[in-house]
């Protein structure tokens, strides 16, 4: 499984209680239930120390929610990318709103990505802040209006402008980074709607994590980039 | 085994090269082999995403080398209390040099160690700080001047008022604390003289894991435990 | 005028528009009229850029909201303690709940308020960390609960408890530190209350600043000091 | 006098002793004595509680240090830029090595100077980062190798290709952005290297403030700026 091709959907784990330990596993295999072999690139970014874990028991692709810009050394409390890397993560997640980094250390960690080859996913809050990003070549750059997230309304519903700017702007600087958003993500039309958007994923967090069935949630977001793929194809 | 009673040898495994993943548990098992039931209880602090590998496979006490001031829901990329637990953790480090925390944080995350009853060592780089944090009731306070950690000369020989200092400044405050120092630590010597100078133990990293015989090195900072242990009973 | 003997009011302009240059001087002049030869040791805190303008054209005691934990040398955009004292500063706020310090940074910052004869008053959000900062000796520690600050109840009011526990736990560690509590402080009864738990003072900030008439407001409050100070003599 | 046309020359304080309160007052005559009316557009950046009687004494453009990402409102500590402003301040510095800032804080305070007609300088550590800052639009980019800051050799004679490659990266980005490049300047030879590198101006430090006589070292400087100017009018 590889991405590049198929629009993404990343999950982030955050420190929901419901996605820790033993639960975490649980809730992998609920989503690699309808997940693989899907339309889209599926991966799940669970807590550092559950990233062996879950890697060692599933065929999605796992990624970090942070690593630190440091190399091996003495870093007491740090997050090592060749660590992470081992333990079995294929990327991470860097400079969510919950974990803002300077922008020194997103150049030094986008580098630290490159040479291990993680896939490096960089948070943004704007169309603007996307741009700046992105000519850093980060693998991708997702943007977040932090008003919106873990809320119950879709970015790509409330805020269209936000991921076409975002878009549009990323383009500009450099072609080659992709794009996500996230922020509210929730179904089927959420996702629809934030491809036809121009974006090549979405990041999502509570609307999987937090359903009474996430498996039930996962297909439909699947079903999201069906229909868009679909309708690219007529 | 039980911290309290025996003198304490904590091994910080920081982000060193030599006590990453597979390498860590490896390190580990050299450690555990003239530590287990020795006269002192040693304990190893490795990365994050190395805590449920290596606590698995070792029966001796496992750290985490830091955790937030978060308990669980929207905090990506921080590290949660009850995940460490679980993934095997029975105790953990914070405030190391290499990641300083504000005072209110510290309060905070003791209280939440003391919930999930995960062991709290908290270091300090003064014995002004250290009375400080012992106020908190972390079990452990852990003095380290910064200037030596990572060096050759061990604190309890090179400033050994400084330990001494932390001692009574912590007793003084809080009996109910135990007191570690650390900071150059690497052989039977300096475990003698850190214990004679009241500690109930010591924190090191360097001296054990970028040794080339670790478990040489930790059978040495044994003698120490047993030459002091031995004096005190006569 | 000397700290030390009468009560504390303190008044933190914060970036308020109401407290910013021009106006910041208008009020400084509005609280003096009324707070000059009172009961109560009045001290305003203005901005770093004000500081100088403030304390050239006021005879009550000027502080500084915040100074960092540096001496002379490279430290681009710092706040330096001989600086803000050239400037006429007599004493700084520190560790405020809207910017929270490391615990070594604090240890530091006292010694080189000391070293410049800065009074310093440390801010906490609970008795416990009162008690672990009045380990370092500032001469106040400042207790306010974060959840209280910026609104309409005062924290002697509303939780006579944490102040009450401020005092006791701080008496209990370092009888040589003065206690003030803030938040929510405005009237003449919310000072009164506080001063009759024990505190030597109060911190606040709006109740003055976005007053109406904050010459009225000072006034009222100054009477909670006279109330007190009265039935004190009785 | 405008920036815009002219090369920069601007003069960090940092908290230098020698550019501390009266000591600053002083420094800033001396440049403005052979500054003034100059073939450069030469500014000062002193500390924040110097800003006022700087500004008020001289005719140079003051900057400050750093500015926060922040509006009128609570936020005890903070810098404000409308306070500067009117303190006399005509631009800012930020994103200093010796205070790096987030990339969201970043985008922020650039809307924030914009929004008060404050000349913006961002530092950036490399010309990735300069690209990087550029596409936020401060007025000018300041790239400084770390390393280099407060030593003896200047980066536009050690590392012309981290100059060059700034000012090709930024001009790739957005034009409009000026760039300006630091560490270690200190004489004729060194501005007129880092003009003839394609940059619009320099940022220095101890260069000035540490010198024995700055006025001396202010007009070599200026003879830098004045031979590359003449040359190209050939």
């Amino acid at each position: 499984m590889k991405h590049g091709k198929k629009p993404v959907i990343l999950i982030n784990y955050k420190t929901y209680a419901e996605a820790t330990g033993r639960k975490a596993l649980i809730l992998t295999k609920e989503i690699e239930r309808v997940a693989l072999d899907s339309y889209a690139y599926v991966a799940v970014a669970p807590q550092f120390a559950d990233i062996r874990m879950i890697a060692e028991n599933t065929e999605l692709p796992v990624f970090a929610q942070h690593v630190d810009p440091i190399e091996e050394g003495s870093n007491t409390g740090h997050v090592l990318a060749s660590c992470i890397k081992e333990a079995g993560a294929v990327g991470t997640i860097i400079n969510h709103a919950e974990k803002r980094l300077r922008i020194a250390d997103i150049e030094k960690i986008i580098k630290i990505c490159k040479k291990h080859e993680l896939i490096c996913v960089a948070c943004a809050n704007t169309p603007g802040v996307s741009a700046s990003l992105s000519t850093l070549s980060p693998n991708y750059v997702a943007v977040e209006p932090p008003e919106l997230i873990g809320g119950d309304i879709s970015v790509s519903v409330a805020k269209p402008d936000v991921v076409k700017g975002a878009v549009d702007a990323v383009k500009r600087v450099n072609k080659g980074v992709g794009v996500l958003c996230g922020a509210g993500v929730k179904n089927e039309n959420d996702v629809y709607r934030a491809l036809a958007l121009g974006v090549d994923g979405v990041l999502l967090a509570s609307g999987v994590v937090k359903a009474k069935k996430p498996g039930n949630v996962m297909a439909d977001l699947l079903k999201g980039v069906e229909k868009y793929l679909k309708e690219g194809l007529r």
